[in-house]
């Protein structure tokens, strides 16, 4: 049993692992990658957000516009978020995300089945749909903020 | 005829202008938009160039993922390059875009058609085909870097 655990536990390092050592010429890298997506993708969400919560019109074709935009950087920055990273100092990430893979990859996937969610809701033309999910998206951002990001 | 000439300039600055005066909160946001953009984009062509130089073997299937993000990104900086950041420093930019404006923004859209010939050349799988497009493509880059960025 606790072997069964720890073989399921290397092959999902390895699989997390081998690509993002393959993909980054050094661990700096990686970081500003995921920085960058992320602040690529809040700069969207949070165009949205001053929809959704009424600071500026709403606009059913740009909130598409960043929905989509939104949608596609959620797949990226998770690579970035490799161990070999755990020593760079110019990041907000919690050591935390490294004693806590399972439940740290569980919330990247549900953060990126929330902005699928979102997508579709912006494509509804509905504004009270977008705003409703607009709040659980961002919701479900503020989670792994909150737990794996330091202020 | 210096009169039409001044009001298509105005006119091309207010399409330019509006919306990015909109979209990010300070001119900070809108550099570190465009550099965070530019920043993703160029691991994925790395990744691609990677397999065009022959660093690391030929992946179709990786090829066509990262021309993908590749082709993606390249819509997105171009907001962020906004006649408001000119004072900031923190940048590479020269300040030749502002003086440049038509010439910049033709560089911008020849990218854009360059990386979209590129995920094209990509899903070929054709890698000779892959080869050569990702060296029009790079050309295309460095003509941009050459005149607009400072090394």
């Amino acid at each position: 049993m606790k072997f069964a655990a720890t073989l399921a536990l290397a092959a999902a390092a390895f699989t997390l692992a081998a690509p993002a050592s393959a993909q980054f010429a050094k661990p700096e890298d990686a970081v500003k990658y995921r920085q960058s997506s992320m602040f690529v993708l809040g700069q969207h969400f949070g165009r949205i957000g001053a929809m959704a919560n009424g600071r500026v019109p709403y606009d059913a074709q740009a909130a598409v516009a960043n929905a989509e935009v939104v949608a596609d950087m959620a797949k990226l920055p998770w690579p970035g978020f490799h161990v070999s990273t755990k020593d760079v100092t110019q990041t907000k990430a919690k050591g935390e995300i490294w004693a806590e893979q399972a439940k740290f990859r569980e919330g990247a996937d549900k953060m990126q089945a929330e902005t699928q969610k979102l997508l579709a809701a912006a494509k509804t033309n509905n504004f009270d749909t977008l705003k409703a999910q607009f709040g659980q998206t961002a919701q479900t951002c503020k989670g792994c903020h909150d737990n794996y990001r330091n202020q």
